[in-house]
């Protein structure tokens, strides 16, 4: 809750517009949407920071039931808001789609989204992946960006082992106001572009790669690693934390 | 075996009601009842702990194969006290349930069990989660502390990335004598909970999370971590664990 | 801050007793007390938990640079409360002794205190520990103990490669209201004694060992896959959070 | 290849009943039977050992192709000497029995077997282990003994947590030559024996757990820093290699 | 090297105003001063960086020889540029003071700085860190994000376990552009001061802790995982890189 | 691009053949080909690399949506070069074998291949395995090696529990230029080829083995220990990277 | 304690020689000496199995405090038995020498001892190791097995960089009852030997080595994952517990 | 020891001119040198390779006893061969020098050598690293291939977070045989380069870095993973590994 909030409350209290016992009851109720299933809260939404504008609700569909995934949209539909939902497998995407045909699939990544008023987005924000194994993950970052408001171009195949390949993203690496740059394997592009630019780079390794990349600690490693200072660094795989941080720098440095 | 049945037993022996070959037939025979399977014994059950009142037999299903654990599961439903078994797929589940009608499904949870005298709980556990993936843990450990006698309340997906939502759990967190508390991901709720209460926090990192959470890795050593003095952890996703635990602090505060 | 302290500021604010900026004055200042050093405060006590009767006020020594612990152990001197000085190598100990008189060692541990009622403890903890070696951390968590009220026996060099030697303790596992267990290299002893009782078990894993201990690694991972129940871990080394937990649970069971 | 006959041939040349030229292809060929399968040497038997009285060939099934698999289990039936197949699936087991009707399951483990001459065992091999879980890796060490000669017995889900479990071994613990003991979880079983023997304990950590046991790690660790002296340690799972050790342990001291 | 320059560049070669010769020379030679020692290249300054307005060339210490430092800071010095010097022991830093009496310290973080033109900094960057033992770390952030041209505010001690202490940070929390937040043992309060926030939080783990803490892992295992989308991470103890990072946004949102 | 180009492209501009515009696009279009994919560009082929004699295009299949490794491979196959594609589960190499029928399998590896000119291989590359499970990696590296233009000659199941295997090798350990020997669990058989040779041993571990190994770990670290000073190490399972190497050795030794 | 002394026992008990009390008295006190120190008992000698012949004493110097140390020391020496003080220090060695003159130094080990009867070694133990830098470890192993009353051959430098230097070994290979092999880096050397014998191999890894050999964990993951079914593996430097174990197995050998 | 060798030590044998123990006897002694010490042999130098033109006894100095290093390090100047000593602290170089005056400093590496014949170098290795503090393992890697008769080319500080400092590297990189690449932190530098030539890349990871570059493994785990198909690996901080693979690499290549 925001201090403002905080304080309003407070002063209705104090001059006798509530009393204590309605003011306890709005500190506890009104930012959570508890969803109730079978007699149980399975989720309680943030309903507070969902509802102004551009902050998507987001629902980590990864390692939830069906059930309980299910309920859980089903009332985030019910509140006019941005939705995104990320980490579906193809089977749970189709069948979301099935009972929900608002939801939209987001371009190349696993994720599901409802966008009430489609706008131009403002500012730039550019991201780039290694590998064509890693488009899915750039698409998550990509698509929460473009939730956040941001305009959003994007380069892919643009590893290190063929530098001249970054080239092609010249214009796109001396625009934008932030860069989400995505690799597996050894994760070394975030270095590179980060030597190349005067802006904050936010690299996302991802689980590509076999052998000693160890589901992606090898990428994660080298991209904390950074001689770069201009670097940092979300979870493996994790598009969405990306695409939401470059939405927030976007948004400041756009002066949206 | 307790000192006051071994003194018991050197009493007999020392007085000439028993001889020795008979004494050390009841050292070796009485606490276990052993299962044989095809000429092997595949299990010895704990039946002294079991048969005292409240102490329910636990099976733990994982990694046995399936003839062998019904067979461990018929000898235990053979005594008369209370049973319980962990960690069941829903094929397995089905099958138990399909051989012994007298168990019963544990909430949300993957056990099943079967209680002899469902008495009202005494005492109070409060069980809470850190986000709706977390809830088949945290619903093994509420069950586990129903069957060791405490009453039992919860609260899921109060996640500390929005804290006004812990503000559901007050009266909870007030009252309880104990509280288990289930989080993956960076397993930071306990810590937090820890700090708002004076009394044991039972914290149970669980598997949830992606990426460089290492199927639970993280959330354990931010457990163990925690810079809050009430905290202490088990296995993750060790939901049985932490509710036994919780069980028994809960008996001794509640003067049980 | 409690909740009975929350709604008594409320009901003064409700009632006029209070303005609103006094209210959040209160709300912001009471439970902590910064202190300063250089125009930099450096901490921030926590004066609500340590001026209730018993809970000491804790000072982590490690890793503190000499001055700014200096400078906190003697405001926390300055509260009428109970204090605990943890993690002092030998020379910081001695300094704070030539500083502070009022402070005395605790036993065999590397830690400092002020009691300020030294009364007879109530209930039984007990503390185990597993080789020599073990004895120092084992002392951080009887101290820690006493502190919280508790009384406590100690029983050590009682490790699994020689059973006959826990028989020394078996008083102390039949009376005790909960047990701290400590041990490093494999780690064995919280698994050996929480089959013996019914009772918490709180298991502290020490960095001795060598090899492929890897500096309480061993020990730790083998106290959180105990196969006994009844069995909680605290992090490598962690004395004072077993002696803490298991003043807290000792206080619940004996009714303090 | 032994000293004696790398001597023998040696003289041969020497005296010249063999060439140089012989002498070398005796080098090469003798001791290694290769397999060829589409053109190209697949695996090369060891011959040398096996034909010896009591070794038996040894051929891991895991991580073969079924064709390599099937190639080489034919080319070892060939010879007049026993034959041991560890780690098969059940289909693959199935398969092998349908193509090769000599061969033998041996008992709980995953194993086949071939015994050209049954003969009852000599000395004695005690085989523990600590749940029900352990016994596949238990009965592949078990028959793994039997097939170097040994006489061997069983005593399973004998775990720390119920000491008293273990007296049902008190009389195999006295007798036997050297034990293997298999253990998952903390994998403390092989300590606390240790500590109750003065024979070598060939420790089995198994992959038998949950969450921080990360497949088998804890076990391994703590049998590796066990405080028992006399406790030696073998690779996760490696029932065979348990068993191969006890089986040349045996044979040393039973005077075979 | 910018795209302007290289336009600029290959301008002067197609009209002539340069010869490929001199134009490869550039290539080579502009943007990099190298250091020589003994007839070695030791270091190569990036130049074209630093002499932008209020790019800071930037020495990481520790790791260099002494005369291989001692070498960069002097030709570092003779460019009118910023300079921040890191992770200097106490010792280091008396003798580059000593030598260099232009360079200052930076507050209590392991730096020394020169600036060239101290101008009152702008936009708003808080920093927070949980402990006291986190400070050093946090001082590093916060000097260079001034060094970096930005308003820094700090707030230390701040951590989970006491939440009300956070309230001390309510105005820096609403007004900063954008947060550094530094912590050790279990790293979680960058999950709730992002769960407080809608804008970036970069957060720091600090090599803080003991045991299981495994020299900072605990912390950043915990950060990359954090439920709070807003969070991003950077290596352990790196100070600097948030720091700068910071100082880049702020830029950005402040307009400067 | 090679200098010799870039010095060519730079002459061109300098005499007015070329103007900036046609310069630019030149440097940002030529090494690279584009595959485009429903709008997307999923892949750049290096066209450079690959045109010239002898060095394959390679494709890792691996971690490629299937859809997209088609649209590369068809791309790819438009150019009058080699083309090596690796790491094909046996569907999708079927899959792609009846959609583009100038493929042909390589050996017992996962790869498929189109060689323009199947000329005789020069020099010797002698590849070695461990174990019947090494074949698959040990195939891929000779492969490569061929489409380098490298006579291949192999020799598996050679492995250190049986010295005397090694025998059948001598003659392809004299003769060769370069060795590759791929060995999973303890990976020991580079070390003790190292020590019998005086040439590069390019060592490849592989993730056969069970338990401890890791997926790999174990034989990597034995490599990378290796008390041999001629051996040096690629990824786990990367049979195609030590082909590689061992190939442009081969090139140079033999002068090709 | 043995069964035989505990039907002794019982039976004193059971024909009235023995009063319960001081059957318990006998239970608890008789195989254990407790050392006590300012109050505190700081470790409970095993005086069962020291007193036996043969057995000797072993105190694990590091980790303990040097008053503790002494302490157990002069108790140990006061019991008529042999005694082996492993893992001192110089320095330490130096201060027990001035205080025992009794004690011996063991070669080239860290390790004290004291011999009662100095008899001719029986049997045959070989010790291998694989470097210069082992022998410390090697000789650890060797002068345990000679307290264990084994004759005890060593050769060291053997590693398998240079299997010629295995050679000088033959004679031991050959005619030993167990081999004990020490080596660090990649600890390829017992799975060389191990292939070349058919006995028992006890291999010890060894914290030698640089980089990824990670303090030996390169050399035990080696060892663990050896290709040759005859080692077993203690803890890294164990060179103890390697000797233990080859003196028991030596003595079921060699009959005495 | 050769085949060749082998061949006429046979032929001696056949033809008369041998007896067998002559031949055994040369089998065991000729090509390795036994050092002595206090009645134990403490090294074997390796004779065999060392005594052929160019390639020098090496010995490892890090881990050895010094009375043990002097040993060797005297014997080794005995025969007339290159000789280096690797790892040396400064101490214990200077102790040396001031016993062994032949001895050499090797420029800026932990490394003395003794050169008999010092001809110029041929072919071309160059040696790059990333960062002023990679330059002790760079230079071991360049005096080792010196040692090896190549012609070697430095250039330090030339990571990839300021590409256009690799330009002076330019010609180099297009010369050389083999490139040695030095890198720590993330370890990018190696898959740069491997991008930009068509020649083997010798990758060495150093102990570099802070925080999770955990002594070494992030740049270890890039390198390894490296996207770059040319680059092989050694061990962490291994300058002498690569050196010498690229000392032999340079020889076949430059037809020396």
């Amino acid at each position: 809750m925001s201090p403002e909030r905080l304080h309003s409350l407070l002063n209705d209290l104090a001059q006798g517009r509530k009393t204590v016992a309605e003011t306890m009851a709005q500190l506890q109720r009104f930012p959570v949407d508890p969803v109730e299933q079978a007699g149980t809260i399975v989720a309680r939404l943030d309903t507070q920071r969902s509802l102004r504008h551009g902050f998507p609700e987001v629902i980590l569909a990864e390692g939830k039931r069906f059930d309980h995934l299910q309920a859980v949209v089903e009332r985030a539909l019910s509140h006019d808001a941005d939705l995104l939902i990320t980490r579906l497998s193809r089977k749970r995407m189709a069948r979301l789609q099935a009972l929900f045909p608002l939801l939209q699939v987001a371009g190349g990544s696993r994720c599901l989204y409802r966008q009430m008023q489609a706008e131009a987005g403002a500012g730039l924000v550019g991201v780039l992946c290694a590998g064509t194994s890693d488009i899915a993950v750039a698409e998550e970052a990509a698509w929460t960006a473009r939730l956040l408001g941001a305009r959003v171009v994007c380069c892919y195949d643009a590893g290190v082992a063929g530098l001249h390949r970054l080239l092609a993203a010249s214009d796109l690496l001396r625009e934008a106001k932030v860069l989400v740059v995505v690799a597996g394997m050894e994760g070394a592009l975030p270095s590179v572009v980060g030597g190349l630019v005067d802006k904050p780079v936010l690299a996302v390794p991802t689980s590509v790669g076999y052998g000693a990349s160890w589901q992606g600690l090898s990428a994660l490693l080298g991209m904390l690693n950074s001689c770069a200072a201009n670097v940092t660094v979300v979870n493996i795989d994790n598009g969405f934390g990306a695409g939401y941080v470059a939405g927030l720098i976007n948004r400041g440095a756009a002066g949206v």
